[in-house]
Formats: C-alpha cells, structure tokens, sequence
C-alpha cells in the first residue's frame, strides 16, 4: 500500500508542501494591492489625475508583483511536475525557497521608489540567484534518489539528458541575473532591460510560438520522450496547482477589505461620547458606504470564483496558455479592493464617483473577460481539455457559456449605461452587485427560456 | 464514470468548494491579530503594563474570534461530512454563508470595544441567525436531493431521523442567539452569558465527556447507525479539512509580517535624500530590526508547519479532540506575529526587549506544546489514529517524538537562558532562529546516536 511505502521509503506526498506553497505564493502575489488601495485621495483634486500618479507607480509596481510572483509559481510547478514524491530535506529546501520568494515583491517595491539606485535590483538578482542555486540542489537531491521522480522520468532511459536539460532550464533565469548584476554597476539601465527579458522572455516566446503553431500548424517541436519543461503553451499545467493558487488569491482579495474594516473601523468611545452623544449607531453611519463596499465586493470576488469553479470543473487539462489567461484573470480580481476602495471613497454625485464606478467595471469586464476566454481557448482543442457534455453541441455548453459571458456583458452594459445616465450611477452599480447573484441562480431557467425561444423563432417546424 | 455521472445529475464533487471556504475562515480566524501587533508601544512606559492593556481587550479578542471562528468551521465541517456532493445552488448558499462568516470578527470587536451597547451584540445575533437560516436551507435542500448526500445516509433507513437529528443540532446556536437578543433589551448581562455558553458548551461538554469516558470507561453513547452529528470527541473530522484550515493560518501568519514591511518600510525619496544624503542603504539600515524579525517568523512559522506535516502525515483519522488541540495550537500560532513585532520593537538591552523574547519564547513552546499533545492523543487511539510505524515501538516513533518536541524543548531552554544570562538575550534568541532550522536536518542522525549510546549504556550486551 502506499502507507507502507511511505513509511519505509521515507518519502512522502507532495500535495500538502504543494498546497501550502500554493497558498503562500497566491497571498505575495496579491500583497501589492494593499500600498495601492490605502492611498487616499483627495477630494478636492481630480481623481483623473491621481489615478494617473497611482497608474504610473503603485499600479505598475503590482502587476509587475503578480507576474513575477506568478512565473516563480510556473517554475515551482514545472519542478514539482518532475519530482512528485518528496522527504524532509525536499520539503526543508523547498521552504527556504518560498522564504526568498516572499521577499521579492519588497525588493521590487525598492526598485520602483529609487529606480535609480542598484541596491534593488542587487537584492532581487541575489534572491533570484540564491533560489537558482537551491533549485539546482532540489533537481539534483531528487535524481539522486529516483524514487522521488515522475514515473515517466524514473522508467525513461535518458535520465541524465534529462536532469542536464532541467538544470540548464533551472540556471538560465538566475545566470541573466547574476550578468544584469554585474552590468548594474557599469550602465545600469541595461539591468533593467535584462531583467525585462527575464520576465516577460516565456511570455512572449509563449504567445510567439502559439501564433506560429496555430500559421504553420506544425505543433510538436520536442521528442516525444520531452513532456515537461518544454515551454510549449500546450504543455500541461498541473490542474490542482492552478485552482489552489486560484483559490487562494480569490480567498485573499474576497478578505482584505474585512481586515481593514476590522482594524480601521471600530470607533473610539471617547469620540463615539463626545461627537456623537453616545449613539454608537450614529457613529458606525459614518462608516456605512464602507460596509456597503466591503458586501458588494465580496459577493462579486465569491461569484468570481464561482464562475472560475464551474469552468474548472468542467475541464479535464489545463494547458500553459490557459495558466497564461488565468493569471491575467487573477490579475484583475486582486485589483478589485483598489475600485471598491475608490468607489466609497468620493462624494455622491461627484464626477470622481463615477470614474470611480466606471474603473470598477473596467476591472470587472477584463476579470470575467479572461475567464471566458480561457473557455474559448478550452473549445479550441475541446478533445484534450474538456469533458464530453461541454463540447460544442453538449448538453450543458449554452449554460456553461452563459455563466461566464454573464459577468462581462453585465459589467459593460453597466459602464455604458453610467456613461448616459451619468446622475443614476451609483444606484445602477448597486443595483447590479445586488442582480447578479440572483441571476446566477435562475440563470439555468433563463438559458432553457433563451434556447427554447430561439428555436421556436428560427425553427418553428421541428 | 464520476465525470459522467457529474454532467448527467448537475451535481458536482465538493472538494475544492471546501477548500475555498477552509482558505477564507483561516483568514479571517487570525485577521484579529492585527490590530494588536499594530499597537504602537511607547518606549518610556513599562512593557509589562502594556501588555497587561493589551491582554485585557485586544488579546481577548483574538483570542475569542479565533475560537468562535473555529467553531463555525467545526459546524460547517459537520455539515458537508453529511453532503458530499454539492450543485451550483448549494455552492451559492455556501458563499452567502461565509460572507456571514467574514463578518463576525468584526461584530466581536465591536462587542469589546462597546460591551455596554447592545449594537455589536444584536448584530452578532443577527448574523449567527441568518447562518442558521441558510444552514437549515441547504439542510433540506440536500435532504430532498438524496444523491447528494453521504452513501452511509443514502443508504440508511431512517433518513428522516437523520434529517431531524441535524437540524435540531444547527438551530441550536441560533435558537440560543434569538433567546440573547431578546434579553439583550432586558438585562444584558445574561445575553453575555448565554453566548459564552453557545460558543463554549461544545468545548466543555467535549471535554467532560471525554474526562467521563475515561473514567468509566463507557465509550459509545449513541446507536451505532449515528456516525455524524454525535459531539463524541472520537467522532471523526475530516482530517483533509483541518489540514487545509491549518495550511491558510500557517500560511497568513507566515505573510503577515512581509505584507507591513511591502507596505510600510519602502522610504521616501525625499527622506533618504534630506536625512541619510542619499545614501538607501543608510536609510535602510533603520529597518534592519524589521527584516530579522521577518526571517525569523517565517522559519518559525515555516518549521512549526514542517513538524504539522510530519505530524498529520502519520495521522489515518483526525478526531474532533485531536481537533481542539490543533485549534488551540493554531491560536498561540497567530499569535507569533505579534511576539516579533514586540522583540524588534523596543531598544536593545531593555527590561522591555528581555520581556518581548520571553514572551515569544512562551508562544513557541505552547504553539509545539498542543502539537505534540495532538501526537499523545493520537498515540493513546494509535490503532485506528496512527500509521503502524510510528506507534508504540515502530521504527519512526523516536524520530516522530523528536521532531515534535524540538520546538518546545529549545524554546523552553532558551526562556531559562534569557532569565539567567539577561544582558546576551537577544543573541541567545537569534542564535536559537538560526540554529533550530538546521537542527531539523541533522534530527534523525542524532537521534540513530541518541538511541544507540541509550542502547549502550542500558544494555550493552545486546
């Protein structure tokens, strides 16, 4: 039994390491939104221009975070694909691993305040590097002990070949850094450029070479003995691993505006006796759109999640590309505290509310938009990804494409709707984060109505 | 196959649901230590009379949250043990439900904030109310959809008994908390009373039941058809849940003190240019303190965790009093963030400082103290709790032991050494970060030398 195994071998599973450093690295990437959100605005000046001064540093600064964070959390899983079993020594590495990985989004945040002083970028290099040198120990502790590898690696002939071609995947990140480093004190605005290549270098050869499988059509280009860390955007992503890591930014995000009630918004009684003649309910008035903010985010986060939950459970692969798209899905739900903070924030009727409101739909749109678009994705090679019953022509395909348009047309028709009648836009923003989730309930019934009433206009016959 | 059988009911597995919601109550179970790790101590007053401030409200109220909090997660793991399966209306009563969850910090702290109005109170009522509302919903709802529920109940004659049994169970708490508002309006000293019961009474009658089973011996009190719904302290709990909750508090508290620095230690360009002449290191050398406390949370915390997982990788079935312990150990956990705020906070060499690491020295040891309680109840049940090779003579048990009592042991040495050697403190403490770390690599070495010179010198001729 796998007990027995366990206990003679002295391995382990990997899926609760696996979890934990899920959860740990979904809370550092979203952690930048918190500098974000607590900047306060002034009421007497334009939020068109203070959003402005946000977009150009703080907002950078957190999808910068979050995309960093996130090829880290790639990396993590392409080595956890490889090794799959795990003992003390792995599970002791791979934290002081996570260790290092928490500290980065400081060492950017540095590097975003004092662009022009290397000690950021020397921080983020040796942090990348001394990760480098502890995953090349992880590689080669595990293939030292085949009993922790793959099956597929473990039964394959070429182990060797293998372990020099993940070592050189592994090394060629921390190298660029150790190079941008030491350009850093020569002309360091080639660091920068180094570091950019680092960061987006999968991205864009990801998206480069998806566009030319899909000109060419000719789609394996490594051996077929290669199946991980080929960088193919059809190389499988570890299913669990992304819903963890989905779960956890969600869960984070769906929370952050409750911790800053909780910390922020219990009224000292002195003032509570002197300002408000003792009226506790007087006192928590003054907080009201705040509660309002903190209910209308964390339903749109939970039913956020629950569209992602029902797309994923309806998929049976998840590929890079897909990770790609959720990540920028993700991306947006962290920056959904930001637009509840901002919406509560200016006055009623103001022209910055209903920027304010507009932004939030903006951030709502995208964030259901790369959702269904990891479902278009999905239905491009249905086969491999999708479970028979939500193919094109499935029996639950209309009610699956329902629930994740519905977001997105709901965000947008908002936006167009505050545009003209710009007096009414706060009550439709509520109104709409009050609708939905009711819509989510009846939506089946809707999509049964819909379909039906199609049929009967275009095929009256049948 | 279950993917079949997923598309034709509607219905689907309720794993990662669970997850989610494991993920947001761990969030908001250690949200409350937030406000106390951000009081600000005053460097001229004595520590002791601050902390003793601080225990009487902000401490008690953590303390307090993180119990009712947990008590929640024990009913809502009581209720989906019954529901194994769960459809799209099921998972939306569930987010309403954690919303409702979310909320509760901070009705509480508004409790302790104003005791004398009844605001906080009626509005805890009032949630706790509606949860049961939405409980005994889905309740009905899942009981009128058998496939839903658990095969051990599907299969049972006395499906109506069960459905009685369970819902007499969860109205409880709100029936209680219906009876508190009402007497909130009359004398409300003995609302206070009743909810002190509400939130205590399963802990207290877990723990007489259990003082009385060992006394008489008299283990099963309930037929044996009755597996769930029993408040037997050997009544199972789903030992992947109270992993998953423990992972999100690990995991929070391990990012707790990373989120303050991302946010609060990036200085001012204008600051470092007036004040350190433009020099960041200058600057940055303020926070040094602020960074070795990060570093030595995150091992705690991270270590802490390594032995959870060695622990909960031997244990075959979680029981609620395994439960409880765990609980208890989590909660001295959350308070770990706290504790390094405090040690770097005041001037080296102080009587404040010395307080500060006795006082982390105190929530290390009862943190590794409620683990290795969990590992001793386990063992006293090890035939249905534990792996065969960690019980009683087994070739882990050692080791097991061992790893479980490292953390208590070195922490309750380094209090001794902190109260005889008072001037070298500080450096006794980092010392002990730094060291416990590798101790856990070379543990099973010295503990093959440990039994062997035990060996040798009790029976030599063996």
């Amino acid at each position: 039994t796998p007990s027995d195994r366990e206990g003679h071998s002295g391995t382990q599973s990997s899926h609760r390491l696996l979890a934990y450093s899920d959860a740990l690295i979904s809370i550092i990437a979203t952690v930048m939104i918190l500098p974000v959100a607590h900047t306060k605005m002034e009421n007497n000046e334009e939020l068109r221009e203070s959003v402005q001064l946000l977009l150009t540093t703080k907002i950078a600064v957190y999808l910068m975070t979050f995309l960093i964070v996130t090829v880290a959390w790639a990396a993590h899983i392409r080595l956890f694909q490889v090794i799959v079993r795990i003992d003390d020594c792995l599970a002791l590495l791979n934290l002081a691993c996570m260790m290092l990985i928490t500290f980065l989004p400081y060492t950017f945040s540095l590097m975003a305040a004092f662009p022009e002083n290397i000690l950021g970028l020397l921080l983020f290099c040796g942090c990348v590097m001394v990760m480098g040198v502890i995953q090349s120990g992880i590689v080669l502790y595990a293939f030292s002990r085949p009993f922790l590898l793959n099956e597929q690696i473990q039964i394959s002939e070429n182990q060797t070949f293998y372990k020099h071609h993940i070592l050189k995947v592994i090394m060629r990140v921390p190298l660029m850094c150790f190079f941008a480093s030491i350009f850093s004190f020569i002309f360091f605005q080639l660091s920068y450029v180094l570091l950019a290549i680092v960061i987006f270098l999968p991205y864009i050869s990801q998206s480069l070479k998806w566009c030319r499988s899909k000109a060419i059509g000719q789609e394996q280009e490594s051996p077929d003995s290669m199946l991980f860390y080929t960088y193919l955007p059809n190389e499988p992503l570890s299913k669990d691993r992304v819903e963890a890591f989905s779960d956890g930014v969600y869960a984070i995000v769906a929370t952050l505006l409750i911790l800053d009630i909780c910390e922020d918004n219990v009224p000292d009684p002195a003032v509570v006796q002197k300002q408000f003649a003792g009226s506790l309910v007087a006192a928590l008035r003054v907080y009201g759109p705040e509660y309002l903010a903190y209910f209308g985010s964390f339903a749109t986060v939970g039913l956020l999640w629950f569209a992602h939950h029902s797309l994923f459970l309806h998929v049976t692969k998840t590929t890079r590309f897909m990770g790609l798209l959720n990540t920028f899905s993700l991306a947006c739900v962290g920056g959904l505290p930001l637009a509840y903070q901002l919406t509560h924030e200016f006055p009623p009727d103001s022209r910055n509310e209903l920027e304010a409101i507009q932004i939030s739909c903006v951030i709502i749109f995208f964030a259901g938009g790369f959702q269904l678009a990891i479902w278009v994705v999905a239905l491009h090679g249905e086969r491999e990804t999708l479970h028979p019953y939500v193919r094109y022509g499935g029996r639950e395909h209309a009610f699956m494409f329902a629930k994740l348009s519905l977001y997105p047309c709901v965000a947008l028709g908002t936006f167009f709707l505050t545009c003209v009648l710009s007096r009414f836009s706060a009550p439709i923003f509520h109104l709409m984060e009050i609708t939905v989730p009711f819509a989510f309930l009846v939506l089946r019934l809707l999509v049964r109505v819909g379909l039906a009433s199609l049929r009967m206009i275009f095929c009256p016959d049948r």
